[in-house]
């Protein structure tokens, strides 16, 4: 790979990102254009463009965008309505804002004639695989710079001493390791690292940020109504909302009642295990709601063919293949079944659980005339049942006859 | 089919069965034999012995038998190994207790010399299906009467007519109809029917049965260790149990923290949805930890295939297929995945949930030494990454070249 | 279900609907619509029209139709899309004309006025279902009528005094019994029951109708190029052609070379197996020839997920499930597989087979630069290669370190 | 990495390696020890022994064997079990051995107290990833030398000078370079690269080499019955024959009627693809017959799951996963099916083709008495399939009926 010339950098505008910044103008002598987007992660911006300009770049190549409808509208929601969780438990909140971020990269990119996008990920992570597929997927020209792999700075004495030769203001809580690694965006909030890397050492209490302690949750239920319209989440309340705002009213709801807390340990695209704890308020709430809605308004040939394609799925996404033609394959299959995912679902939260206690949709699939204990005026005859179970039965009873000749 | 001239008949003692049992008697002048069996439900089963004799069984023709052990052993545990869940939400709870007991149905056919069994369930629901297939499965001469398919009892009236008509004695509590209807076993309790037949309407507090509400559960939370061997639970809090007393013991814990509460609306497999209440708290607490000791003794690639064949898996046995052989094959690749399923799982039990929050195993794949973000001493090269990606790369980036020629 | 007062039969002029057609009228009382579709079989169309017309059909209730391009352009194609085979060999040319059938069906019961529709499969077949669940997808009110899992006509015997006792002309050639049955469209010929009932008998060679013997066949091979547009066959030789005429071109190529031949034992969806030998000459050659597009135009993603998905896309269509929201996602994602699958192959036809041997295509993403065994300037570093295997292997190497200290 | 000691080089003899073997002394300074196998890939192994010896090495260091029985017993049928088929084509012959000589390479330096194996494969292919992933799931301390990807003979130029300078005997024949590589073993040949690098060039005849030209193959067809046993091959035509000897005797019927060549494009797992010429003769043979003795044996669950699974199997093999967790658990449920695959099947072969014309098997599940068009004296109730379509047809129905009211 031949020298970059200019250099889109994922810039947060913390002192790490900012130390890149500055690496990459005295590794390369390149051109660097920052690039801080704002995912819901609840950090203020605009310093991030004043440090920006303190350490050298020009004001033109100063891009800070509010991409939060983009996330929740193209990239959350596509994803819950798959109901997608990787390895049983994890709603993948870190690995569904990097392909957004690679995206608005390489368009930046584009845009300035930059050569190069840079990303502020380590080689032992996911995020790196992620920022770097997508990128590849979106511009196969592109040079993609990951410091974290290349430098020498491997310690934080050795940061530190790069910040200060180069005059980096160095925020004084910054100066000692934190106890622990955080990422966020609207959809979570994950922690990894130092404190939790025990996975047989209980998570102290002061590692969670987006949710109170469910022991702290108010000691009464709160009811709320989430409307679906095929598949997306579009009212609270019989209140309608964008994207973004739907989900920030869910984390809001998610937070006071201590919602989506996660401790786990999963296995990373790179072949380690790691134990985060991740904090998904609103996306927990959205999922169970997500499938109280599915409930009356899919059917069965639908809803477990999109069970058995959701591992894939959400694998893809972990690997970071949002950019791929088999996640793009699935999503048609999965989008083609949420035409009639349109309803209301009554939610209960309490204490770190929120639950589906009520349902209802025009487009309801359930039949009370077939159900019904009661006299159902020939809706069903219960006599077909006899026919369904010996046709199911003849290969199992063909089987029995082979089988007992060689016992 | 042939009359058949002498029926086990899965006799609860309750009126339904009773009736059946004289039914049976009357519609086929067939000799009676009962089996009842005890599946931790929770009822005393030696009356059901005092009602068949009433109703002219002879003793020799009375099964009454503890079973608990091994559905425990041989039915429960091989599926919370595979992590089954249906539709996304349900621990099929009725579904696993249905082959256990037409197998004993069946042997015991064979040891009294009967030609037919008999079971009380509905034309509409799908256990006459699980019933029935296991039934054939196990004995392909079997001949299977389910009466609620051909009667013409059809109302509650007329089955109190045909009790009253035949001496069956009728508990006054039963003259009436029973807000909904109810199985239960040691896994868990379901509830559907009546009260609970319009999804739209939240479930009246009353129809739960195995759990304290979780408002009225401890206000502090409770810690239990869960001890696994090749991915069975073989001990809670470090005292080793046999199988049905670690789920009894999971049940208390269950029942006390308003654990495993489920309302849901499913899809059946004679083709309509249906609402229930679904209550298994230890089932659900030992689905949590089973996950928790998986997280760090399975590696990605089993684990995968594990979570890309439950869905089939879990609707294999939903629809009663468990003795089948693509059953048997699943859970023979299942069952080779948990050879290192051991070690202990730690769980915080609060108010409706249960989390993991630690977990330990001699044969944990959890490397610290590769995850670590501090000095990892070579046990992983940062710029191993740099390759692994390129090469995941490769094929986005010419489907990308490709792809930018037809824009 | 109540009487039917008019019936849409699916009727092919021969002796067995000419039965049906009768016993509706005596048995019900019914008014009979006749539809006789050209599905490329090979049989002249309008003798239908005259024996329905001496059987008392009205002219304005007599519906014949040619359906060929219809059939190949929406029925055959998508199925090829997916390369569907069914049971690792079956390419279902029977199965996919079902639903077209029952779709003109219900679409004529509703202009007709008609309240039912009747076919002529036995209650042993697959086809029944697929005629059924079709229709009833369509339109869940509509009555199907099928006559052979009604009526007592059970022998051939007593047919054939139906026959004459209704004065329906019987063709002298019919009056023994055939030695084997036949569906034939413009996809395949099946042939199957008496001569071919025992799997273990080699097929006689006079079974076969659509494709001369291999041995017969010329002994100089035949190269020809096959033109595809977004997964479609769109030309031969360089030759555009409609969806019916390129299929009947390859049907003809096939014929003479011997091609598409199979002896199958299949099992139903009703429960047993069945022995079958079918003759799908064009349909052989398209497949390979589709497969041979893919090669170059697919990338593994998409590649590997379309193979793991068509079993069950080839189950469903095989048990009838065509018009299936199930099928509908899964089209939806091979459909979208499909955008650059576009290009021309080179077929060797030979004496039984059909050989891709060249393939070429604007949208090709083969890279001889990346493949070369020569150098190839940069374009591949097979460093990189290093890092992919150590990322690969150190989930491998983990599960090594661990199970050693348990040997 | 650091310097090997002592390294177990896979060593054909050829010239390709025995620079290989030459650089590993001169750049390592190591002892090498030569490991070379009969994997039935048709060539004298002695001459490896002298020209080994020749290299320096010590006789005690020199390991040639014959793993042919152990090849097939062990790595082929296990997979042909499966029905592999990688890309909807390709039989898997060269990823079948890879992990059989790694196996053997780490074997032998854990018995020579070697601590690093060595191989010949490319940087571009996907044998390097299979011997690589094999060594380091047998032994994760071992040490693996790609000197492909190491070292700077980058032309045959300079290999064939290195060749000169170090004393390394040349045959005439490979001063050229060769018109395409070959790769050989019992189960197949593979060629590609040079003449065959452009997949829309025809392959020239002079490639192939395991099979005659279809068109030069007997005129007159062979039919031959092959014998299994729980799903391998056990004799051919009544002689029961070792594994190997199956094979071998499958070979020499398939080179003989030119059956088993393919010209194929396919993905490799590092990224790109690439076009090949595989023959296997025996191998094919043995594909039909397995499909053709499980047409039987095998009911539809086990059938259709085995399909399921074998895209992801095949992968896997591929890929170069032989020995991981996953792999064991498809071979687990796989081999589970085939407890019943005994029988005869009898197959044509013609010019190319192998096909089943018939089968037979005492574990049949083929019953003559259901499916026959004759009376089956009751052993199957048409009218079952009434409530069978009925039952299946009830969600389509609601389907129909909700998706109605929203057009």
């Amino acid at each position: 790979m031949s020298a970059p010339k200019k250099v889109v950098l994922a810039y947060s505008g913390g002192l790490d990102t900012s130390i890149i910044l500055k690496w990459l103008q005295t590794e390369y002598g390149c051109e660097v254009v920052t690039f801080t987007a704002d995912l819901g992660q609840g950090e203020e911006l605009e310093p991030a463009r004043a440090k920006a300009e303190l350490l050298g770049i020009k004001s033109e190549n100063i891009f800070i965008e509010d991409v939060r409808e983009e996330f929740v509208r193209d990239f959350v929601f596509p994803m819950f309505r798959a109901n997608a969780i990787y390895e049983g438990q994890y709603l993948l909140g870190t690995s569904i804002a990097r392909p957004l971020i690679s995206k608005r990269l390489v368009e930046i990119a584009e845009m300035t004639g930059a050569d190069a996008v840079a990303h502020g990920a380590t080689g032992k992570g996911n995020d790196q695989v992620r920022f770097e597929l997508a990128a590849y997927a979106l511009n196969p020209e592109i040079k993609v710079i990951a410091p974290w792999r290349e430098w020498d700075l491997t310690s934080r004495t050795r940061l530190l001493e790069f910040a200060e030769q180069h005059q980096i203001p160095v925020a004084k809580d910054k100066r000692g390791e934190a106890p622990f690694s955080v990422d966020a965006n609207m959809l979570h909030t994950s922690s990894e690292g130092k404190v939790l890397e025990d996975p047989a050492e209980i998570a102290p209490e002061y590692v969670h940020q987006r949710t109170v302690n469910p022991e702290d949750a108010p000691d009464t239920p709160e009811f709320i109504e989430v409307g679906f319209e095929k598949g997306d989440a579009v009212s609270i309340n019989g209140e309608a909302l964008s994207p973004a705002t739907v989900l920030e009213t869910l984390n809001e709801y998610g937070r006071k009642h201590g919602i989506g807390r996660l401790d786990f340990v999963e296995n990373r695209f790179v072949g380690m295990k790691s134990r985060g704890v991740y904090e998904t308020p609103g996306g927990t709430i959205l999922l169970e709601a997500h499938r109280g809605i599915e409930q009356i308004t899919l059917d069965s040939g639908s809803g477990h063919l999109k069970d058995s394609l959701m591992p894939r799925y959400a694998e893809l996404i972990y690997n970071g293949f949002w950019y791929s033609p088999e996640r793009e394959m699935l999503q048609a299959a999965i989008d083609k079944s949420q035409e009639h995912v349109t309803g209301t679902v009554t939610l209960k939260l309490y204490k770190g659980s929120a639950s589906t206690v009520a349902r209802a949709s025009d487009h309801s699939l359930y039949s009370e005339a077939h159900v019904t204990f009661e006299d159902d005026a020939g809706a069903y005859d219960q006599k077909d049942a006899a026919g369904f179970i010996q046709l199911n039965a003849l290969r199992l009873k063909l089987l029995a006859t082979r089988n007992r000749r060689f016992k």
